[in-house]
Parts: structure tokens; C-alpha cells; sequence
């Protein structure tokens, strides 16, 4: 593998972990008032795109990191339109 | 330019411009008590990395989107130490 390809993984990494907190804070106390609904709206378009584009260009650090930020901020997206 | 570049641009435009109303937020409150320190720093470092990992593939969305959203977290991990 590419050396570039673990810059890739670590990115993803972090930039993925950077994420949890926010899901699991939001998960758990089931308060998302004080997140923005434009932001998560956003956020879980706009990384839905960047794990097309990984697919596009076969980057599996991007389509891993992506996919995954894509299931958190749908978790966060579902908590704020169903908890207000 | 290929139809995968314009997805790429579409993706950096969303996740750049989610970060801006926190950004905004920050420079003009001031406040950063609800921001996590360790969230700043993972997101700082792995839009970093990001930015590198586009640099190596030449892509230019990548570098681009994950360049300016470089600059944003620098200005919330900037305050955030400043201001606690």
C-alpha cells in the first residue's frame, strides 16, 4: 500500500472519531437544541458526496471515513428532527 | 474537468460552508465554553492530513475544501484556548 494511503487512513481516522462525541452526547441526552439543523443538514450531504467521490476515484480511506461520519450525522439528523 | 471533480467541489462546498455559522459564532461571541477542546483538535489535525492526502492525489476539491476548513478550525481552536 501507498504511504499516501495511510495519511488518508489517519485523516479519516480523526477527523471520524472527531465526530463520535457529538453522536454519542446527542444519542444519549437526546438534546439537540443547541445543535443547527442547517449544519447537520449539510454535514450529512456534503459527506455523503465526499464518500461518492472516494468511490469515484477507488479511495477506500474516503469512502471509510466518510461512510462512517455518514451514519453519525444521520444519527444526529434523526435525533434533531424527531427531538427538536 | 471530469463529472467526478464537480461532485468533489459539491462535497468541499457543503462540509466548507457547515463550518462557517460556527466559525462566525465563535469570532463574534467569543464563547467556546460548548465546544470540545478534543473535538477542535481531531478535526484541526485530520482536515490537515486531509488536505495533504488530496495534495498527494492532486485533488484539487480536496485540497481546496479541507485548505479552508483548515483555516476555520485553526480560528475556533485559536479561541477556544484563548477564551476557555
Amino acid at each position: 500500500m501507498q504511504e499516501i494511503e495511510y495519511i488518508g487512513y489517519a485523516a479519516g481516522f480523526l477527523t471520524t472519531l472527531a465526530f463520535l462525541p457529538q453522536a454519542l452526547k446527542v444519542f444519549r441526552s437526546k438534546k439537540t437544541r443547541d445543535i443547527s439543523l442547517l449544519w447537520a443538514l449539510l454535514m450529512t450531504f456534503g459527506v455523503f458526496l465526499w464518500f461518492c467521490y472516494g468511490y469515484a476515484n477507488h479511495s477506500l480511506p474516503m469512502m471509510i471515513a466518510n461512510g462512517i461520519t455518514f451514519v453519525l450525522m444521520l444519527v444526529i439528523l434523526v435525533f434533531k428532527l424527531r427531538f427538536k
